[in-house]
């Protein structure tokens, strides 16, 4: 099973932010760190400032920083607001199309688990998955940004 | 996330096989049943019999059944053995790909939700989800094969 890209970018993003320790900084700098497309982190921003993960600002000294804590960003949570559903199979995303659908009993035994896997990333905080600020600093070469 | 088509499709065919009950069956008949690609279910039909979970015969008396009784299939089995890695992220694909690959430890807490996830499945057998197989007959409308 796979996330959507979404999902991946959004982590990246809030990782990110968590490296730079309260600085603001851009997309652009988001993108280019991680080589991947500006256009594509602009939807996940977005999803992340709806759902409190981040804040945005404005103008020449404006830009992006994380919206609480990253010790009380859980992994999960993010996961779940930036759409990272349950879609593991068709019927779940369009009821009715399967023709067993009304009596199949894989549906729940599939949210069960979906359930579990959610559960074991809310045990897990941006600041865990994060490990060493400094080292992921150097990787990313912010030089001397922290 | 997302399951790949393949394991939706090997659920559909261990589902339908259950249902018929030990007798035996076709690919066209169980693609003719879902509506599905015959040939997408050839490749599962492959990789259910690698696995054991099935039995084909050729000839004029062959075709597919189910290879272990439906109460001995594990669905976390079935789905881990069709293909249904861990590939959550881009990191579980293209090791290296991402930057920050080396000290990022988003994965193993993903490698642990993954396990969570196939854990709770893995308590479901294939009798489990089929409910009942009249019922299932019917609306796989299999007229008096049952």
């Amino acid at each position: 099973m796979r996330f959507k890209k979404q999902s991946d970018y959004a982590l990246r993003v809030l990782m990110y932010l968590a490296t730079v320790q309260g600085d603001s900084t851009t997309i652009k700098e988001i993108a280019q760190s991680f080589g991947i497309s500006q256009n594509h982190l602009m939807k996940v921003v977005q999803s992340l400032r709806q759902s409190g993960f981040v804040k945005t600002q404005r103008g020449n000294k404006g830009g992006i920083r994380l919206g609480q804590p990253a010790e009380q960003i859980k992994i999960g949570q993010v996961l779940r607001k930036v759409g990272e559903q349950n879609e593991l199979a068709e019927c779940f995303i369009q009821v009715g199309q399967c023709k067993i659908d009304r009596i199949c009993q894989l549906k729940p035994a599939l949210a069960k688990a979906n359930d579990a896997f959610f559960e074991v990333l809310d045990g897990y905080s941006l600041a865990d998955i994060l490990g060493s600020p400094r080292a992921m600093s150097d990787l990313l070469r912010l030089g001397t940004r922290v």
